[in-house]
């Protein structure tokens, strides 16, 4: 039975769809003005293995996530500068243009990082007549007030509000920089709708003049257009958490008199030198170029070695070590491979020790998704893998292969076979095969000479040639 | 200078833009309602030619295209079922995933062919609110008339209606089903708006209730948003000619009182045993199926190989030719990469018979994009560039190369070095080399016995070798 904890209720719960067995998710996704770094991997690889863990427990899940490509300002209470628009300016571009270069950059590092794709990626400049209907709502229930074109949330108008962060609005004004010159009624309040001064790039008509939706908005309309009301899961990092999900919850619950979010999931930040790692402190490390060093599959495993509620460091260190863990793993696999039946076909009937890993497996992801528990009964299948290859026990072979591909590759998206590119490896295998063999003969004749030239050759490709005692075997010095 | 034919005065133009250097180009997208097929390829490819050769010339182009993701409902007149909410229907999805679906495949197809891709990709979604304007725009010119919440606009009131097509108002009654039940006024008369049914996936609020955009509208609204009022060319299948194209001139130009297009531009057809390939007549070959036959470059060479405003036939001998000369050319500069001086660089600043060479490539590109002709001069520079490697004519081969890699990969887009993946060639390349040189050495201790052993098995893995009197060379059996 699958436990969540519940940033809500600041418990763990069962976890009980409404409408079992299918499952609405929603996550905050990324405001495309800048190349992903490892925080945003640390988000949506947590929440890429959420959404499998839930599809390999037979829920028939909808993912959705937004991009934001217009209205995340910068400041706190969403009324500093348009972030893709100042981006804009800096390279010379359409904000349009911005938004979708960095939209592709984005893609193309979750891809590389094996994720799957949300079902619907959906676009707030896709949905501003939604919005600009929400906001409607909105003011004429009350909850929302206008001054010269701009539309704030009244925070004090939803006795809810802070019920996510714990955040109580007599105290916010403490914690808010007191601006003389506000129009707004009180400093918490939040902007729905922004006037934009004519010379902004993106405007839209609305009601009360040219303007833009605040960022919080998208959230509450896109959730509700493609999930329903209330939806199942929510979910997003830690620094979303105030103000952006406790205003979507007071848009929502404001508008539609409903529960907005059964369960509230947040991840941890992942930190340099135990600072957070983001992009407006500057601190951040690029996944392109973590990748160059490290493969985008070390980046995956170092992730999955935390729990998603934790906040992780970073540091070259702890990276190798991931890489070296899932080598380890890797190793297994490829080997496992080379070993089993040759009628293998992956099947999720298992039975002994396999059974009893399988469980361990479940159980552990069944509490509150605890990856770095799952990893390690991957690292005891491994053992039992090599010892079962040792002694050519073929019925653990192939259990333990068919478990590494439903728990490894299924679930936890560990791309075990392929290193680069499939096709690659392929080709590599089979020309090494060949330069091994090659190598032997000489070697047997025992000139040496040769086979040093061959060895020194290989070794400016990154390849290591291990010359034992049953033959050599080769590995490539190469990120995963 | 570059000459165009404009299907606008159906003839032979010099291309001159608005404001020079800057060229604003707007193509009509997909419809994500299915895979790719090659008519997508004979357009789009096209296109990127004419962009890629605009920007060669020195333009400044902005290259917009629009994907369709509502509103394009069957039938000419624009009033039969969405061809996206249909096919949601049969894959029991969402519209939103099915346009996010198709759209991924449009650009993985457009992507293998080695499409640049668009600057700005419009989706029509995004557009509701600028739609709805336009809508206004045009009811309050007297343009567009409302019944029962459907908008249409009325062809008669647009005194320039068929000037693009060569139609005429008064003679398309008869061309047109009659419809006694129409609340048309004409029936040419098109939908800008049409009113939704209570349970229509998609639909909007709107002044006139809740509805959904007519497909027309969109091009109109994301050229102008993007491009201006008056745009540079227009470019499109020649099946969009009617009505498409025809009724974007009547919206824009009613609503702007100023000349929409500069240059319309048509890529015919590709047909199948001399009808036209289309998804609607069901005799499509998708890009996918196409790309595991022949690869994606055979395919871009095939299109090259015809005029863009000629139908091209497809056949599998039309292919296997397309493979043919695509690979010869192909062989040569790989070839030319071998022999190139060790400090190659590659330069725009050729002399001799290769600056005369470039001159021919030039004039046949500005001759309305005569890519066949630009194709054929290629050919002869294939043959000058294999007599300067006999030769040993160093000069003649860096200029040669230089050529190469402006015309035919730069502005042609043709992917000669690339063969499968980038990555796999230079590890393969690098093996190889190795495995060369090891046999070298046994064939020189006259080992044939070991030396034919290792053709052999590189032969398995589908690599042939080829000794020669100055040593061996190989090849390996693969698609382009």
């Amino acid at each position: 039975m699958l436990t969540i904890y519940n940033t809500l209720t600041k418990k763990k719960e069962s976890f009980k769809p409404l409408n079992p067995p299918f499952v609405g998710i929603y996550v905050c996704g990324p405001t495309v003005y800048d190349d992903p770094h490892l925080g945003h991997a640390k988000s949506y690889v947590s929440f890429d293995i959420i959404v499998r863990f839930l599809r390999a427990s037979g829920y028939r899940v909808r993912y959705v996530q937004n991009i934001t490509d217009v209205g995340h300002l910068l400041g706190e209470t969403n009324e500093g500068e348009d972030r893709i628009l100042k981006k804009a300016q800096l390279e010379h571009l359409e904000p349009v243009e911005i938004a979708q270069k960095y939209e592709r950059h984005y893609f193309r590092d979750m891809d590389a990082l094996n994720l799957e794709r949300p079902d619907i990626s959906s676009r707030a400049t896709g949905h501003i007549p939604e919005m600009i209907e929400l906001i409607q709502v909105l003011l004429d229930k009350g909850y929302a007030y206008e001054v010269h074109g701009n539309i704030y949330f009244e925070v004090s108008t939803f006795s809810e509000y802070g019920k996510l962060s714990g955040r109580k609005v007599e105290d916010m004004i403490s914690g808010t920089r007191i601006d003389a010159m506000s129009e707004k009624r009180h400093p918490a309040d939040f902007a729905l709708w922004k006037k934009a001064d004519p010379e902004h790039l993106m405007q839209w008509n609305s009601p009360w003049g040219k303007g833009f939706p605040g960022w919080h908005l998208e959230c509450s309309v896109m959730a509700q257009k493609y999930l329903g009301e209330t939806i199942d899961i929510h979910g997003g990092g830690l620094d979303n958490q105030f103000p952006h999900h406790e205003c979507e919850i007071a848009q929502s619950e404001a508008a539609n008199g409903k529960p907005f979010v059964r369960y509230f999931m947040h991840n941890n930040m992942v930190t340099l030198n135990s600072q957070k790692m983001s992009k407006s402190l500057g601190n951040f490390i690029t996944l392109t170029d973590l990748f160059d060093r490290y493969g985008p599959m070390t980046v995956r495993f170092f992730i999955l070695q935390g729990h998603y509620r934790s906040p992780q460091d970073f540091s070259d260190t702890a990276l190798e070590a991931a890489s070296k863990g899932f080598n380890k793993l890797r190793d297994t696999v490829i080997n496992l491979k080379k070993h089993v039946d040759d009628g293998y076909k992956s099947e999720k009937q298992v039975s002994g020790q396999c059974a009893v890993f399988r469980t361990q497996f479940f159980d552990a992801m069944n509490n509150d998704f605890s990856t770095a528990t799952a990893l390690s009964v991957l690292f005891d299948l491994s053992r039992f893998a090599n010892s079962a290859m040792s002694g050519d026990d073929l019925e653990s072979i192939n259990y333990a292969l068919a478990l590494f591909e439903e728990l490894g590759e299924e679930i936890l998206g560990l791309q075990f076979a392929k290193q680069g590119d499939r096709v690659e490896d392929s080709a590599e295998d089979a020309l090494m095969e060949i330069i091994i063999s090659m190598r032997q003969k000489v070697r047997a004749e025992k000139n040496w000479k040769e086979a040093d030239r061959i060895r020194d050759l290989l070794a400016v490709k990154g390849i290591s040639i291990l010359d034992g005692v049953e033959g050599s075997t080769w590995k490539k010095a190469v990120k995963n």
